[in-house]
């Protein structure tokens, strides 16, 4: 392996025109930082010389800007897959000048595996050390980095002097998954269960480039939870308790799945002074507030398959990460979004939107049914598969002009069947076992903003006389006029 | 049990008045004939003295006249769940007269245990034969019968002598599942595997009636499939051909989820000349061809949760049912539909759909996106989880005046992650790997109606130009009003 170190420029140069690129890294963190850049600039001189040259870049999740940004902005990407939350891209993408397929997290290694989507070219992975065997250490972040290595034709490996060396024996990477019919159980029965190895695999003959970096993850600085977050952490707090109550949870919960950001933030907030002790997470990310959880001793364990850290939080973990080490699991993603294993948990689920209709169905990705946001990421397999399914946001986005409940959902990532629970500031609506009808009159009145409120009503009360059919009663020529209206006039409201 | 033997309408007075009744059944088989028709009765000489009775009816998925009708007829159904094709009942549902939860069949017996839904009072049940044991010898459908005994206060038994006892046998139930976080991996690595028992549990203590029933399924006469149909079949068996030439696919295939009816009979047909030996099925039902297929040997096994035959495939299978117990396994539906197992065997799926958009979205229950047709039924849990998800549909419905391939679905029950495969008599295509702008175009040039392919064009062209966003154009004020134009003037054609 030491006679392959050479530089990000070197390496970027063993890229070839339209390959498919598969990179390691999620939610900003573990990707590769170095040589995504130097493509970038090689790839930039060959446009400046009029030649072609676009890749095929195939990830985690998100990455950085080092990486997703650096090449979007020479146009260097043809083709993108399965996530993306960097502007760059999105624009892009929204502009019709860049293909994109969101996928379900979990199904990109098997995807990868079934052949449709070609042959990967080449790998370049982020890791924290190549031992004596020629095994990785992973860095902070698994996501589908066992399949890029196992199926590309030659690995660029960046080793990220910066990630903390006492990461080692975090990871849990399983090497048991298969094509079909040659699949079998996933033995995970416990949100803290190892099944695997802690290093990865790696073919020492098909690595062609070792490069040396010295950088930190795309850490953004922690956002204060607001009011509106608070309160909606309030209601999911109110609504575990009394399931608690009710005996339809255990005392200490069932494993939490929470997505990224400020609102889940302030759910974690808030479960250090609720009354459930002993939880566990199997959850895509481990972010600010769970580090926080695990300081107290109420989180016992978190399971995940990447960091997405504050700068502040990141220096706290790597200042204590061989405490953390023994309370902390990153797995590859397939198996930390495996349906199999989050139907068997049981998890919590809780993920954010960007509308919801009367009936529940929710819209996690496409602003006006046309502009995507970042992607579906993990929510597909955890809303379907959870114990409880939840839903949240704030009741309005744009200062008031646009309302998180509608008339009639403008794309849908998420049915009815897979939409247990919603909650807004206003309040919660627990769907379970109501028909559309009982489900609107909940959404409505529990989570609409009060000035939105008159026109869902009114729109539900005329649909009620006017549908084709009575079962989910739509009016369709007004069913997508809100958001028509939000593009005419800039806002929702009449 | 012999002390508890009496009339239908004897042991439907045991049924209370606002109770919660669990009923076996599943897409016409198994279903109860006695006691419901019995209850209706009862329940119409109640409303006919002016006396409140309704009841809410559980059940595996459609039943038969003896059972919906009946109790739709006098309006004792308040609510229903989880899937129906009753005409009444559909009618009621549409009418705004009946509370309806179209719910995914795996989820139903988790929900049952879950708790939300209330206590259930009655189970009503048929089978076959009562053990000496006191355990049930099912029939022609297993269904959510395993929940039902164990969750319901009191149980009524229909033992239906027109079953043929050599079912015995066929059926595996399992009783490992559980509540998590007790939950463990199902233990079925192939379609073949019995992991349970051939009866299914039944605490003695908890009867309450047993009635004795003479009566047949509702087997419907065996619909010859059309052109159209063989069509599809066609392109469906041409893309599994293609698809094992490329090695993508064993040569025995994977095993096969097919829906029912016309088509799907199709291409059960097709298979019967088509170059696979060996195959395996695990599906909701075994219809006709499947049994032609189990025959000829060229399907070696058939896993199902129920029957759903033509008289004439009803008289064969009872003719020669010794041979056909060792091919077919019936399961609980929460087993032959559970993600689990169908992500692990990577099952072929195949099913029907009201309507697909451009980009893939898939609806397969709302009639003009507020009518509902039958339900979701098992299409969401084998779609996600399938190693192929295929969707296919004639091209056009109502003598032309409706088009399946519409600009945007009028209500999305899969979504564009979960729909491979969209097939119509025009062609198939082969979505894996595809932007949405990608698959726009296959759609329409390959699915769509000649008729409506030039007004899909000129949409798609326009969206393309006047979108908010270039990821998935859409023209939100023109995106329904296809369906809005059917409504209207009774076709889609402009």
């Amino acid at each position: 392996m030491r006679s392959k170190v050479m530089s990000a420029e070197a390496a970027a140069e063993l890229i070839e025109c339209g390959s498919a690129v598969g990179m390691s890294g999620f939610t900003g963190s573990g990707y590769p930082k170095a040589v995504p850049t130097a493509l970038a600039q090689r790839i930039d001189a060959k446009h400046a010389a009029g030649r072609p040259f676009r890749v095929k870049v195939w990830t985690g999740a998100s990455t950085g800007p080092e990486l997703d940004g650096a090449l979007a902005k020479v146009d260097a990407i043809e083709f993108r897959l399965p996530y993306n939350s960097d502007p760059t891209v999105r624009d892009k993408i929204n502009r019709g000048a860049m293909d994109y397929i969101d996928m379900h997290l979990s199904q990109v290694a098997p995807v990868a595996w079934q052949g449709f989507l070609g042959p990967l070219d080449t790998a370049v992975i982020e890791c924290t050390a190549i031992k004596e065997d020629g095994s990785l250490v992973p860095s902070t972040s698994v996501g589908n980095n066992k399949t890029w290595l196992d199926r590309a034709r030659q690995i660029i490996i960046e080793v990220n002097n910066w990630q903390n060396t006492d990461l080692e024996g975090m990871h849990d990477i399983y090497y048991g998954t298969a094509l079909p019919p040659n699949r079998v159980p996933i033995p995970l029965t416990r949100a803290d269960d190892r099944i695997g190895q802690t290093t990865l695999r790696c073919d020492p003959n098909k690595v062609v480039a070792v490069v040396e970096t010295h950088a930190p993850d795309r850490n953004l600085p922690f956002t204060q939870p607001d009011e509106v977050a608070y309160k909606i952490a309030g209601h999911i707090i109110e609504f575990l308790r009394h399931e608690v109550a009710k005996g339809r949870l255990p005392a200490e919960l069932l494993p939490i799945q929470s997505g990224v950001g400020n609102i889940p933030n302030a759910v974690l907030t808030g479960l250090l002074d609720a009354p459930f002790e002993n939880m566990t997470s199997y959850t895509e990310v481990v972010q600010d507030g769970m580090l926080d959880l695990l300081d107290t001793g109420k989180l016992r364990m978190a399971s995940a398959t990447a960091f997405s850290l504050s700068p502040d939080a990141a220096q706290k973990l790597n200042a204590d990460i061989s405490r953390y080490r023994n309370k902390i699991i990153l797995r590859p993603q397939e198996i930390s979004n495996h349906p199999e294993v989050v139907r068997r948990l049981g998890c919590l689920a809780m993920n954010g939107l960007i509308e919801a209709d009367i009936y529940g169905n929710v819209n996690s990705t496409h602003v006006m049914g046309s502009r995507i946001q970042n992607g579906i990421g993990g929510s597909g397999d955890f809303a379907r598969n959870a114990y409880v399914s939840i839903f949240m946001t704030p009741s309005t986005a744009k200062g008031g002009k646009i309302s998180a409940i509608v008339p009639h959902a403008s794309h849908v990532d998420h049915i009815t069947q897979d939409v247990q629970v919603i909650v807004t500031e206003y309040g919660l609506a627990d769907l379970r076992g109501l028909s559309p009808k009982q489900r609107a009159e909940l959404i409505i009145n529990n989570c609409a903003h009060p000035d939105y409120r008159p026109m869902l009503i009114d729109y539900y009360q005329r649909a009620k006389q006017h549908s084709f059919g009575m079962h989910a009663p739509t009016l369709l020529d007004e069913a997508l006029s809100w958001h028509q209206r939000y593009i005419d006039s800039g806002t929702m409201m009449a």
